[in-house]
Formats: C-alpha cells, structure tokens, sequence
C-alpha cells in the first residue's frame, strides 16, 4: 500500500513532517519520497507544481488521491488507515473533542512561533518595527502558557490530549520542537520542555527527524530572548 | 440533544457561522445559544473564559464536552452525529479526501481576506505600509484565482468539493460570503459569485445570516479596489 504513494518533502518544515509522523504511525514506511530543499528552491519545481496548484510542499500522493494541506492529509491516513497501526483520533467523543480541538489550537501556536522567529524572514525590512516584534513575542509568551497549562493540568506524562499519543500530538510535536532548537529559554515552557523531551525519541518522530537537523543539532538562537 | 448544546456566539464572525452551519445540517435546531456583542466586548465575558481560555467565540459545550476551536467543533458534530442530517464527510476516500484538502485550503482565503480587508483594524496606524497592502492585495487576488479555477474545473452547479455539498462548503462559505459583501468586483471571482448565488438561500446558511446583516444588509467597501 505504502508503495503507491508518493510524498514531496522539505526538512525541517512543520507541515511536512507532522505528515511523515503520520505516516510512520499508521505504519506506511516504504512510501516513495522525494526531498526537495527549500534553500535552493527545489520545492518550486514542476513536479510538486503539476500536482499542488500552490507549489508548496508537502504534497502528497496515493494512488490517484492528491492531498496536499498537511492537516488534511493526517486526517485522510487516519481514516484511510484506521485500524492500522496507532489509532490516532479516538471513538470516545469526549477523548476525540479533545483531540479536534489542540489539533486546531497548533495553528495559533504554529503562526505565533513564526511570527517571532521568522520576523525578519517574512517581514521585509523597510516594513519591520521593534512595537509589532514585541507585540508578536507578547503574543508567543501568552500562547505558550496556555499549553505549558494544558499539560500542567493533565499531569505528569500525558501526552497532548490525554493518556495516549493522538493526531494532536502528530501535528503539534513539529512545532513544540523549534522552541528548543531556537533556544527559548526553558522557563517560558517548563512543561512542553518535559513534553518534548517524552517524545524526541519516539520512534515515529527519530525515523523522519529533518536530516539537516540531524547533521547541524544546533539551532540558530531566534527565540532566545523570549 | 440540541437541548444539551450551548454555542457563544457574535454576528458575522466565519468561525461561528459555520459552527451554526455545521449545527443545522445536521439537524441540532434547538441548541442554547447567546448572542455576544464584539462592538460591545461582550465575548470577553466571564461565561465564555470559564469554558475558553482564549476568551474567544464560537464556544461550544455539548454536555461536559467543550470544543472551542470551529474546524474542532465542526469535526466533532460531524462524527457524533454521523447519520443525522446531512452527511458532510463522505466515506469514499477519494471524496474525502478533497472534503479535507479544500476545508484546510479555506484557512488561507479567511487570512488573506483579512489581511486586505481588516488591514487597518490589525495593522496600528504607524506600523502600516502600502508596499505591505499592495503585496497583501496580490496574494488575495491569486488566492481568488485559485478558487474560481476549482469551481471552474468542477463544472456548473458544483459545491466546493464536487456534487454535493459538504463539510468543505461549511466552513467555507462563511468566508466567501465577504466577497460579495465588502463590494469585491465580481470579476475577480466569477465563479465565486455564481456560487455565493448559489448557496445564500441554503436553509441552514439562511437560518444562521448573521443577523446584524439582516438590518444592514448593505457591507462597507473594504474590497472594492482589489
């Protein structure tokens, strides 16, 4: 099964590796892969363009199905899969609730990493200002006590939505991990730092770690002064 | 059951609309519900932080289940509620498979049309930039084309993900339904309006028009240059 399916990739991006995690829980190693860099722009080629209108990755292929948004494609293996490999969204309607809603509450943790991090990535000089960056970071501080209080509140080795690894931890895990690699000083998130540590070596996570992360352990410091 | 479901909720916010779409295709008429003034502030009231710790609307509760984030609240009556009312996430993979991708891709319309439209309400007036705007209006009017070629290539009469309507048309109307109110010129998205045509008179987009656009129904002129 795993064979028929292809997946456009770029290392260290969120989006693609909560796919991958996916992927490696439901049991679907052996898919075909292609890794594209975004320094030299690879992810922008013709491939990725003729099946992903936006040209971005990841994109995902099975058979004839094209899924590209990364949330979608975690929920298309998931039901495609379900009783393959790790059950990653529960039948129990309070456990799936909670599962649902910090799928899509990494979305704001997500946007608000970037926008401090990537400031000057995605901001273009003439237009940055030192009140937004503070306002941005404010922002990132406030967003990262709410979660250090979601696990703070479920108890020591819970994952992010109970007891058990779920979808929510598949998508949110890609973007928990830039906080240490960017050097965010551990007190901002004492929690997600335990969190983190819990799950670094899970074998989903080891086996499609970002390659360059692999070969360069050190990240830059873009969150250091948090 | 309806009678166990309370939604905080404020007038033309697309993340409620479509819990309250969602809410009446699937036949959960009856639900609790209290409307908040966000002119008024009234969403950051007390009732609504005890259930949200983002102090923000939709909220939702269904019994003990509270599931504040839409696309989560959404999910989440779709798959307790599987085979009352309108079935909105088809079995068939493929199906399904474009349900999710266009939900997801609908994250990226809702943004680029706030970034243009409420670029003013976000942006403090000595932080804004007309090279910021102008490149924000670009991306809209891509995003636009995008969107308008889906329909285009699916054919007349077609919701957002094929034949019948879906969960994808739930959480995505209440998004193109700015289009047309904020006076953008219809030839930005021809099939957007046909659509929009289309959709406005749907039983449960009727019964959920946000109601402050009942008296007004006349939108201010955000997109008109775009």
């Amino acid at each position: 099964m795993a064979q028929s399916m292809l997946l456009y990739w770029s290392s260290g991006s969120p989006p693609c590796w909560r796919v991958m995690i996916a992927l490696e829980e439901k049991q679907l190693q052996g898919y075909k892969h292609k890794h594209l860099s975004f320094d030299k722009n690879e992810h922008k080629c013709e491939e990725v363009k003729a099946l992903n209108p936006r040209v971005q990755v990841p994109t995902f292929k099975h058979g004839d199905i094209v899924v590209n948004e990364s949330f979608a494609a975690c929920l298309y293996l998931e039901s495609a899969f379900k009783s393959q490999g790790t059950r990653l969204i529960p039948d129990d309607p309070a456990e799936q609730a909670l599962v649902y809603q910090r799928m899509f509450e990494t979305n704001n943790l997500q946007q608000k990493m970037y926008d401090v991090a990537f400031y000057e990535w995605y901001v273009p000089e003439g237009e940055r200002h030192e009140s937004a960056l503070k306002r941005n970071k404010e922002s990132l501080i406030a967003e990262l006590k709410l979660w250090d209080g979601y696990l703070e509140e479920m108890g020591k080795g819970s994952y992010l939505a109970g007891k058990n690894f779920t979808m929510a931890d598949v998508v949110c895990f890609p973007v928990i991990v830039f906080f240490p690699r960017l050097h965010c000083p551990p007190e901002r998130c004492p929690r997600l730092m335990e969190y983190y540590k819990m799950l670094k070596d899970r074998p989903s996570i080891k086996a499609s770690w970002p390659p360059h992360w692999l070969e360069k352990p050190e990240g830059q410091d873009m969150l250091k002064n948090l």
